[in-house]
């Protein structure tokens, strides 16, 4: 097998983006339960955002939501996060807030609905070009929960139309990133339900459009590594939204539910180039930490990334491709799987030491102080939440 | 085939209870939209709800939710109903929005939590003693989102003895009925995931305690109507949840999403004993109209019930037993298919004008101004929904 | 909503290709158990497929798998099926049944076993030329058991290598049907498991390459009519394999598990283009009657699809277009159901026998003798199977 | 967290049965692929089966299945059995290839076929009595495929009535243990799907009948833990049979598709005090190498057994209880996977080394020359499989 030092080197620089959203309070439909010290501003979810990088070195992007993290001054807020070490990424549209999206956005029937939702993007362009973010990702919250109730085919089309007119005002260095996801908040039909959808709306689109892959966003059973593998083979793999889920879309930390499939996930994109710094691929958080603590759950996920990056990378190719054309059914899973088997952790600690990071971040961010200082700090003000 | 005028006495007396939430505002995590005309109080919610019965003359009682639906005096609520022609069916209690139970209530480590929850218990007992309620419910919103947060086994021993404290104050004319769901909200186990804990915790419990079933919070491909079979066999069906998905608890209008599987799970309660008013099977709804109209939706709802009613009531259980016995899966497929395929609508219609009810509830309701006369009046205050 | 007359003309020439394979024996992978009258041959298999549209008028057409169907004289065996009032339909591949394809076939990483899979595909092209049939239909029962088995994305490139070999031999009237499967018989990865999939290396062969949709070969909970009104869109549905299935590729009789969902299906079908003579689009059947009589399991299958495309041609689309538009949720969901409840049997009966065919084909098979004549007649020899 | 040393103690002893079948030939409904040096009699398997005991000590016991280890004298292969090192187990009935149990066994509405199937487990007493077998494994695979082919109330009565005539044969020290499936090969309903069904009916039965829990035979997203946890509780969880699967009853080598899953049900084992040679619970496994080299499949089988039980035993119950009391969510998951991230491997290696077991199983299997040896031996017979 590859050994620890052998990959060490391709560890560095990994970049893994943080979503605001995850600072702030999350729950179920049933109840969102408040904790403390959560960010009243999106200034406080930046600091937070900023802690993570600082003692895990690997989040050097905070993603930002639109309207949740809207300001007056995007220009400011940039030299605030750039003031913290950090940067902005990442800009998410919103189209399931507003009143009039309660039947659709980019999809509805009613064209001034349509505009404004258009319009909506226009505004998250604008920003991107004070932010310098690069991808205007858009999460289509929309479809239908009754047969009948629209028109499927209808809505594909005027989605399609909705996807080209903003696209022709996304910038030469920029993206448009469709995300798509099998069910919820519609339960019918959901308008771009599977990654056929998007890439086919994306690749209509042209070269700056790509499909954004949410690990929860599948039917249960589904290869999601597969679908990996065949969105780098067809140079439309965007970026990813990292995290896990037993049932639905869960939410939860990356890794949590199946650090097997994570490990899968990983091993396809390094194999498909999808992993580095010119890759074009972006590696984002997207995340609740309804019941347990956000900045802690924020630097376990980025961990858990890194840990089942550096495994992914043990795997011996060469061997492996032997094995394969061999026919080997049980040596060639046994490669893949002895990677997977290794414990890193104790060489990632060093690896950190050596670039003047604390071994256990986790660990030194509890000792830090710093969860107690917002506890008592963030009194009063309205916790920052999906709204 | 059976005809409907055979099967029309049966039709007599079918009793659907309403949940007072289907008529408050509901939604996903993403977003509640609110609707106009929705009920600020109980009072608002009992009369709409008693506008469903006028109309159809299916649904004589309403289910209440507490706290949702405390008032100071049950005794006056209860005249309320009464006065607009229907009773005070099932209680509900809650333990999923108090932050104490934000790791659990009934099966929670610390006892001081466990007895708060209990105590929750004991009040809904005594609104039942006021309202004249038969039935109290359990839904245990409890479990946990990560391996290792909590200790499964433990959990199910305290799930026990609380339950059991609880069912010592339920009196003699009252049930305890325990409901299961598959997931939501929480994520990696919860609590009472499926009929068999249900049932091994009411069977433990005594005669007064029964499991309840809702349609829509069971893994997919799962056959309900062979538990209900069971359950009606083991003597333990309580009640049920009425209400549709495609995929997780999507809490639709019953009937929208599969109606075979609605008319297959009647066809079992009718003949393992479970319709009837001696049956002690409660029928009830669990829905939400997030984006429809919700007394609409409602009136839908029990219409749906009783259309599928009607249509398992024709199944020729002579022929399709005879069929069984002789192995001719054609045949008895045919003869199950046939009361299915039989479109019972128009008798349905002359059956209501024969009672003095309209022949199209819902086309009566719309013409009757009382969505209108709601959407106008209701003015301030603020819309009912899950809190 | 429409009535039965006004869309009585469309149902003329509905055509069902039912496949030979459905006549012979199937089961499981526990037992395929026999039953008497099973053909032994083609010629007997095509016999019978002949009297399912002899008394439904559905059935025009028999698909045949190579080489379950082999034989010397193609042309011979056109002739008999056409004195038997039948055409030779769809000409399906096999590549999961040679010890040579256990790791793959088209996607193998030893040329020669590729270049086999391909020799096959030239064989059935030269089948189809004596047959005249339009279709080749590949599914490819090809993937990995293991995770790390195989490079899922080299296998995708050979893949597509492989496909545009075969295309290059198709002739101009002829069509290259690509069908894609959730699982089974690879468990861990399937090489073309989702329409995405299919759609991507059909779309980069040509325009005589089109999709195949098996309604049992999807992840739980998945839209297919979604799908459906897609691949519509994209021009790119070429033929359906009609079956249902409660949780994986059960192949029971189509509509057997949710009628309702095979009328969405048809209605999609219809609403998009896909219905009628020159859509392109071809019905078939792949089913397995493992317990049930197999000529009455096919009478009774196609007589499902016509009951149901009858029901979805009721569908009043103007009144739903207008409830649409309006964002009428209950009453663009109601017009809907409207025609699926809609009863269309007896008119269905009186259909037929207008012209000249029995009203209830699946008596009047059950009276005409068949069945006990071959039941009788066709003792000894080997029956028909999978191989 | 605990080191290995002290664990190292509990691993002794460990005792996994394997099944005769899993020797023999194996597949999908579309085919069974042959390998060289399959056995072709029950000797065979046994001198097969005997090997993996050999090179990794945790094999004593295998499992047969009836009639396809049918033999006239069972003595005699009990002495051969031990000959080679190991015992016999589990007696698995089969009541799923007869032609009289098409549409049911146990269940079955003639008394005839029912009787039938009641003898066969006579007759497996019968083999117990002989082997020194303990435990008569019952799958039941039965049910029906079309809505109204079967009263699933009746068959369920039926099926208590048969059991309860079995029963009555299990001698003092003998157990009847009966499996659950949630579907496979009937489709629309199986007589014993869940594993509240199984326990309804052996709790029934009495103290000598159990629940085997197969882990590849739920509904996605099932908690099977949970299950594990909740009949320890109940004291009926009787055996396992472990295998692995991505979607449906894949049978793939126990921890291939979701080793952390398996991780999780040995904890919930240990934890329940199902481990151990007191504990009453057999290990077993159930498994198909359909494309892989059969003994090298099962010894990867066991060893991640082993491996897995490993890792559960390092989990620090004590500082887990203490998160869990403290409800620190975080901490608690970090304990729990601080055990299953740790690469035990090394430490199993030695541990079999003073025990005089190679380091390597595996290796020194394939270096051992056996497979070799069987390949060229076993020429001529038929090749064991599933008939």
């Amino acid at each position: 097998m590859t050994t620890f030092s052998a990959i060490s080197a391709q560890l560095e620089g990994q970049a893994i983006e943080v979503p605001s959203w995850a600072y702030g309070n999350s729950g179920t439909r049933f109840k969102v339960f408040g904790s403390p010290g959560t960010p009243r501003t999106v200034e406080e979810k930046i600091a937070d955002a900023a802690k993570v990088n600082e003692f895990t070195g690997l989040a050097p992007l905070v993603s930002l939501h639109i309207p949740w993290d809207q300001v007056d001054d995007f220009a400011a807020l940039r030299r605030y996060a750039e003031d913290h070490g950090i940067g902005l990424g990442t800009i998410n549209s919103n189209t399931f807030q507003d009143d009039d999206y309660k039947l659709g956005a980019l999809t509805h029937t009613d064209p001034r609905i349509r505009q404004k939702a258009i319009d909506h993007h226009f505004a998250c362009i604008d920003v991107m070009d004070q932010t310098g973010s690069r991808d205007l990702k858009i999460w289509l919250a929309e479809g239908t929960n009754y047969p009948g109730q629209g028109d499927m085919r209808g809505r594909q089309d005027r989605l399609a139309e909705s996807l080209a007119t903003i696209y022709d005002r996304i910038g030469d260095d920029q993206r448009l990133v469709l995300e798509y996801k099998f069910f919820e908040p519609a339960f019918y039909h959901t308008d771009v339900p599977d990654w056929g959808t998007s890439y086919v709306q994306v690749a209509a689109l042209g070269d700056k459009a790509y499909v954004c892959l949410d690990t929860g966003h599948h039917a249960p059973g589904t290869n999601i590594e597969f679908i990996v593998a065949q969105l780098l083979r067809l140079g439309k793999l965007g970026s990813f939204d990292f995290n896990s889920r037993f049932y639905a879309d869960d939410d939860l930390i990356v890794g949590a539910a199946d650090p097997f499939q994570l490990f899968r996930i990983l091993y396809e994109v390094i194999r498909g180039g999808g992993y580095g710094p010119d890759s074009g691929v972006a590696f984002m958080l997207d995340q609740c930490h309804n019941i347990e603590k956000k900045i802690p759950g924020q630097i376990r996920s980025v961990l858990n990334v890194q840990e089942m990056t550096a495994r992914a990378l043990l795997v011996d190719a060469g061997a492996l491709e032997k094995a394969q054309a061999d026919g080997d059914v049980l040596l060639a899973n046994e490669i893949f799987m002895d990677a997977f088997y290794t414990d890193v952790r104790a060489d990632l600690a060093a690896w950190r030491e050596e670039r003047g990071l604390p071994a256990n971040p986790l660990k030194a961010f509890l000792a830090s102080g710093y969860q107690d200082q917002i506890e008592t700090d963030r009194v009063g003000g309205t916790q920052a939440g999906w709204n």
